[in-house]
């Protein structure tokens, strides 16, 4: 818990990770340091250690899809004591990005859609999955899950995304 | 900047915004801080000088339109030099929302859809509109835009948000 959150009136007590959130579940590859696969200053997983979003990324040996696990902490918080709805869609997006990318096609989002299914309290580590629904030429379909640590999936998303010349975007 | 962005290798330097992010519009009526409002911890707005997004939320007069300006600074990052798909996707979701309990509906996210249109560069200071589009019975549907400073529209969103007893879901 960093001094910042420590400053703040919280009314309850967040609790860390019971276990390392970047401890690898059985059939999980670790993936190379984020700040190697230029995610250092990601909105969503660039602050491993902080007081807001906590994300380690695998890849899962049976199928190669996207796994890993996320904790929301105590400012990640929309609804009183649960994590913000759009903490859950900006995980949800980078990992269906990261999967894409992680099977060969270099995407931009071109559109999400996220359905909330339960409420996540803050503290909780959450496993997540992100896999290839399918591939139309440039157009990479994608489908990602957030689920709870007694196995209730609490989100799903969609999203088409789309091979881009990333380092031009970059020059702009 | 934070000490933290400064010690990023970013490769390109982040432009503070050029105007107060919290100074109002022509026919904008300034909200309460965010603190009062419940959103000092919040994912999106609860880190209104840092280095990721720096959000303001206003009224507008004309039609009682939730509006305000977002920053993205450079810990809000995606795609290289642009911001991350997931911080708009946040951003739009807590405008949506705070729009819903603006016109007085007390309600959480249940489903979000989010059009990437154009790629927003760090460092732009973009403005957004959150409005009801109807309700039926206790669900709410909303829609939401982000827009470049030139007009260009960046993003536009839509969303079904549900009513519910938010104390209850604080409590559980």
């Amino acid at each position: 818990m960093t001094e910042k959150s420590e400053q703040i009136e919280t009314g309850a007590v967040v609790p860390e990770p019971t276990a390392p959130v970047d401890a690898p579940g059985e059939g999980w590859t670790a993936l190379p340091p984020r700040s190697q696969i230029g995610l250092a200053r990601s909105f969503v997983s660039g602050d491993p250690d902080g007081p807001r979003l906590r994300v380690a990324y695998f890849l899962r040996d049976t199928d190669h899809a996207m796994v890993g696990r996320a904790w929301f902490g105590p400012l990640a918080e929309g609804p009183p004591r649960h994590a913000h709805g759009g903490a859950i869609a900006a995980l949800l997006d980078e990992v269906m990005g990261a999967a894409a990318w992680l099977a060969g096609h270099r995407v931009v989002a071109a559109k999400i859609e996220v359905d909330f299914k339960r409420p996540v309290a803050l503290g909780a580590t959450a496993t997540f999955v992100g896999s290839v629904t399918r591939v139309e030429g440039r157009r990479v379909f994608m489908s990602g899950a957030l689920t709870l640590p007694d196995g209730t999936v609490a989100a799903t998303s969609s999203g088409l995304y789309v091979v881009v010349d990333i380092h031009k975007l970059g020059r702009r």
